[in-house]
């Protein structure tokens, strides 16, 4: 059996481990005060070409989610995400436990665009009877395999600055999004375009930690405190510090981002080729074709992954992730049976 | 330079490590329904000889206190603890933010008594002016050094189930507790006698990571969503079962423990022979040594410690802390040093 | 000019301001201690025939639900209501404030059915990714003017009941649905058919003020905490008893929301006489008819109420609260001018 | 039997409730919208001096207190406070279920100092490991009777822009405070020396209602939003504004505060002359003489009113509140039996 369930089904990239045992016996400061965590946020920095950015390492994508958030929204404030968006569709209610509610918006395709956020605007104007929407909050590549180009995020940022609106971009495969072959955005690119945005590391290699970039100083001058607070600090801040070193060395953070998304692709062309469809029209690294039952029934024997919703005609979307570890050899063997069964 | 500063120094244990990279390339289940988080939940429950038990892995102490804190309570419920205690004393209100008062009590030893939890109650009886105390925090070893003997703890357990208070004990540095030579508590007696603990991993050696042990099925029934909600639920859970998986093999947490308060019990021995006291009577692994402040200025050439509170007659209080790690030859030298400065 | 905008626009009916000052100069204990208070709540019970109920006065809508809500919840469970619902659509995030989501449903005529639960149901199931829905938050009469039959409310108490989820009714106008010329539900049923109620004072001759009604005494057993935790326990609780001692003197509250509803219905007649239509099927004191815009201008140059939605053809729907106070003089005249301008 | 228990034995002064009676029919909008809040606010405005001031009506004390600490601060963010201070000794906790801990401080006055606060700084410094100071709150008068002179709130408010704290005042019974013989302060100096404060109406004659005055219009800006979100904007805002427009016409606010010390006062005198001595020195309403526990028993049978503190010598402090009500005739015949016991 092999799995093409989720990309953070094994440990972490082996440089990744073996950068954790030559700086093991270092002596460092706890906290995040370590030289191995300056060091990883200055090269993010160097990399996104913004000196102002202020960065944070924590452990997972949720606790980024409900720490950025919380921090920049005044109580009576809200959220505008898609239906889809991580924060609305699977995190346990994770931004309304912090006091906020997400307003959620209907999208085919897992983006929003101005016109979503101005029906929001809209929608919530009966003040004081109504919560303020004040964060717009996107994903990058989206849950449902699609990407921004730059043309989309420079105008969603336009407007979201047109009206004082926060937007804050969930970078949990951040990396699949800009390695996409159709993508024309830069990691640069999305420091300039938005307010704050995350840098996932668990889903892209590392065995757990998100980088949080504010693009400014001031808006996050006292988030140490609610780190700490949150109860995300880590004592040994060292550990996600020595694996963003790592990913940002000789770009391995893009390199395997870009092996996720070409082993998806390799399988995409052939779903393609048998005149299949998608549910959505990914170039990252998860896809969502839509397949014969009989066909997907056959797969499971050898391979692993979720049926997602059941279809008319006797057919299924089924979703495949790919990831940095991605086996070819095992890809080359799930498109010939993909060939047989199809 | 060498630094006596905390327990969190360094990585971890190399056989932690070295058994991240054993599993690193089996595939596993997220979010803690990997094989390895599962037998390292079996073992645990073994040791403590209790299969009721519910154990969930987190990565930090913070995160823990919050979350057990936050799940057992109501919202008019308070807690009370040492002021001492890590979550008034150094948790940037991480319980408040849930929502909760801590009622601060006033204890020499840090530890606390049935008769300071009787004050509270008493103190706290003109309902419903008044939050209701619910939930006794303790911490074994405590923060400054000193640990509960299994009188006290049979003691204080009996007057919380007497009172319909839970009680939960913090065991960041529970290995330390349990390993002290004058200790006569088993991690079995702890578990029989509070309502949650939890053995800390992150101070005794491991990268990251706390083990939260509900001594009893039906209170922690639906923990699984509040971990969740509060971002503590990592995708790669395996990262920390794997850990208490080694920690627990062949009581590898136990030695550790036993090596660090070797280490201090060692330079203890020294500073009382030349007849200086220590703020508080620790045999654990954090000293509290009043030495004379030209001494302390000597001993900073070369070693790195905490100046905890400046004291008359030109003296302070200094806090040293050893580790699993703590080299036992550059002890030795310390001790050298210490001998000469006195 | 006056205002049909909404059923609060004056103080209280003469009877509860004279009761108010015929007990002004007595004593009496404070924080709801007051015997006025403790008579008002077991009149209550007699008439809902339910001892077993715990009643709580406070002074408004919005209060009431938040804190009924964040009462019964623990922090991972989540509410079901109407996106018309007061909870969601008026109400500043409230609930959100106390850490839950509200998972909204599509609703033609503002109320839920056994069936919209059931989806919902299912939508959220991935446990523990997903908050756990578990109060289903129903309003009678609801936002937009509609009532619940007693085999719509009996059907969805059984639902609600088999899937062990609570059923709380937002009564802010519960006496203009009970009062409704096609009503077959009594206080009592509405008692029994659900878990938590609210018996809506400030909308029918209050000055201020809302009864809250457990039905069963084990699901309120430390609200009083709550009460006061959340800034909602008057020092002088007298001053809502002694209002709902009037309140439910003589069935006064009946008739005062027969009469709001009588003189709805006077004009509904005509409207509907005239061939106009409405936007939702209303019953009750509020009114939503569709009606062409020069009409609408015409009725604003003697008549305050809000415009609701524009729609096409050049008309709009346009909202008419009638009230306890609503004087039938002028709705005489407002019929008058209807008819001149249909 | 006459109660001194309290000050909200009864219900409200007799020009109120006529108040109430003579504009019940008038139609207005709800939400404080209302010409008669208006009105209450511009007038308060004038009184102290300040037409930058932002003014709210709420209906209690925990409730502004709640409302004004939580609009304030950021989550990490604490508050200062003596540990007789109301927020801390009898409000449930209400300010730490809004997120935020309460840093008690021991004060036999009941009142803070400036060293006070820079003792709770220097405790607080080890940032971001503890939570940031960042609102001192105080009572006027305090809950034990006390009361600020104006040099003690001068150097107190110099001390807090020093530090850029803010200073908030509750004045649940600000009245007597400034009414106070040996009072030097004006409700235009309150205004000066806090960032906010609150004029307490509940226990100074009105049915219910505290007017909160932010003094600077900056710190209040989306106010509104809160207000609604935490359940405290009343439907019929009227009730509150109309009986403030009351309190503060002809100086009636005043009158009754007066009243209530001078009934405190008399009895005061002839304990004092009897050689007894108070818990405190109250120059207000609220009493605390130190009696014997058999003249204590004997005045219990024609008096309520609540024994505060047992002592040593068979001798207890009571607790006497005279009021705005107060019977002068039940005050002297009161005096009468003390006379006769002591």
């Amino acid at each position: 059996m092999y799995s093409f369930k989720n990309d953070y089904s094994e440990g972490a990239h082996p440089a990744i481990l073996q950068r954790l045992m030559d700086t093991n016996q270092v002596q460092q400061d706890g906290y995040g005060e370590d030289a191995y965590s300056s060091e990883a946020k200055q090269q993010i920095k160097n990399i996104i070409g913004n000196q102002q950015a202020e960065i944070y390492f924590v452990s997972g994508g949720t606790q980024t989610n409900l720490l950025v958030i919380s921090y920049l929204l005044r109580p009576h404030e809200a959220i505008i995400s898609a239906k889809t968006g991580h924060i609305y569709a699977n995190e346990t209610g994770a931004i309304e436990a912090t006091g906020h509610r997400i307003i959620p918006v209907d999208s085919l395709d897992g983006k929003l665009k101005p016109a979503d956020i101005e029906q929001v605007l809209a929608d919530y104007s009966l003040r004081p009877h109504v919560v303020k929407p004040k964060l717009v909050y996107i994903s990058n590549s989206t849950e449902i395999g699609t990407h921004y180009s730059k043309t989309e995020l420079t105008e969603l940022s336009a407007y979201c600055q047109s009206k004082n609106l926060f937007l804050f971009l969930d970078g949990a495969r951040l990396g699949h999004a800009l390695m996409a072959k159709d993508n024309d955005l830069t990691l640069a690119d999305v420091s300039k375009l938005t307010d704050v945005f995350y840098i996932g590391g668990t889903k892209n290699g590392a065995l757990l930690g998100e980088a949080i970039v504010f693009n400014r100083t001031d808006i996050a001058t006292e988030f140490d405190y609610h780190l700490k607070q949150k109860g995300a600090l880590l004592a040994k801040g060292r550990v996600i510090g020595i694996q963003f070193l790592e990913l940002f060395k000789d770009d391995l953070y893009f390199s395997l981002a870009t092996h996720a998304n070409a082993m998806a692709m390799k399988i995409a062309k052939v779903i393609e080729n048998k005149g299949y469809t998608f549910l959505t029209q990914s170039s990252t690294n998860q896809l969502f074709p839509i397949l014969p039952n009989d066909a997907i029934a056959k797969l499971t024997a050898h391979y692993d992954f979720y049926v997602w919703k059941p279809l008319e005609n006797n057919c299924s979307a089924i979703r495949i992730l790919t990831s940095w570890n991605t086996d070819e050899e095992v890809v080359d063997q799930f498109i010939e049976e993909l060939e047989e069964y199809l």
